[in-house]
């Protein structure tokens, strides 16, 4: 099959991606949810990162990649991500699930659009949404509107999100530029085909802080 | 069907254990595993403890019981076990995982030994070992061929987990006096047969020790 070079960096990054939000998820649910049933719906979803992460991993190897060594390049600015977005309640953990996730994926769909199908297509499955954005929209819906001072603070919470998400992208794209190539290349040639690509995620990012009525 | 008026409780006490052993075996994995393959590792057996939870919260909605309000007579002495017993490295981490699961779950398969064979069965199915026991005996033998130092530490270490472990556990029984009963009842009437449930809790015990070469 015809190999992009950056497609074991885009599944490397992806698979670390996985493993940290189910790791992160897990223990915004353990430490920040209000009920164990909500515990347990947070926790749900967590688990299902973590069979992504199992299907990305899997198939680097398939590829012949070593998957420790594929994720290895990616952890330190993941791991930076979560530790400067920590949430401080668990609406704030809600909204990075939906908001902050949503971004990264959507650079990864983006990434993953020029790719050979059965790669396109296991970047789509493990980026399905899996009733993640259901359920972080009716619990903040929820809480605003037993709050409403609460809405201002998490659109200001959901900006620093965009931001940090931001930061952490370009250290990675300037680290890894076999990587970034397959976005630009998603994107087209022309500078106006990166500006609708960037339109793209703007539009998408608005529909969500939408969603939630922030 | 017959139900002992112990079964919610136990099924709620074993549902919030596997809850909270999914929560804490995450953090050890993201905090404490020497490489992203032994954190995978380590989190596909979270990952496993989820799914009995799954399956022991879904049993209790079919008995029309509330799963948050059977788990929640169990959460203080739960969560105090692990906050007593949150390991400082790697080896540590798998010791707890290995002999202070194996105790507790040496106990409620002692208690659900007499109960109606559904819930028997589903008690067997959620204390299937799933490959634990062979992960943590593999690496701790390892670590202490490489350091023999470290498996004095360790032993030490067991005897404090055996130790929070009765410690907790009295106190979950003095406070659900019906799931205690569960236990005598199994041990059967006189004690001598008592006596024997401990005998043979210690044997398991002595031969998990023995197994890691501590």
């Amino acid at each position: 099959m015809k190999e992009s070079p950056g497609v074991v960096d885009l599944l490397g990054v992806l698979a670390y991606a996985e493993l940290s939000a189910y790791a992160r998820m897990t223990e915004d649910a353990t430490t920040l949810a209000p009920s164990l049933a909500d515990r347990a719906a947070l926790s749900e979803l967590a688990v299902t990162e973590y069979a992504h992460f199992r299907l990305l991993r899997d198939r680097l190897t398939e590829f012949g990649a070593d998957p420790d060594e594929a994720m290895s390049p990616f952890v330190a600015a993941l791991d930076a991500w979560h530790a400067q977005t920590r949430p401080a309640d668990w609406l704030q953990a809600l909204v990075k699930t939906y908001v902050g996730d949503g971004i990264a994926l959507d650079f990864y769909r983006e990434a993953a659009r020029h790719l050979d199908p059965s790669i396109a297509d296991l970047v789509d499955e493990v980026l399905v949404d899996e009733g993640r954005s259901q359920f972080a929209v009716e619990h903040v819906r929820a809480g605003i509107a037993a709050d409403p001072v609460a809405g201002g603070r998490l659109a200001l919470w959901a900006r620093r999100l965009v931001g940090e998400a931001l930061s952490q992208g370009q250290q990675v794209a300037s680290a890894r530029p076999e990587l970034a190539l397959l976005l630009v290349e998603s994107a087209g040639e022309g500078a106006t085909d990166i500006s609708r690509l960037f339109a793209r995620l703007t539009e998408a990012h608005g529909k969500r802080m939408a969603a939630m009525g922030i």
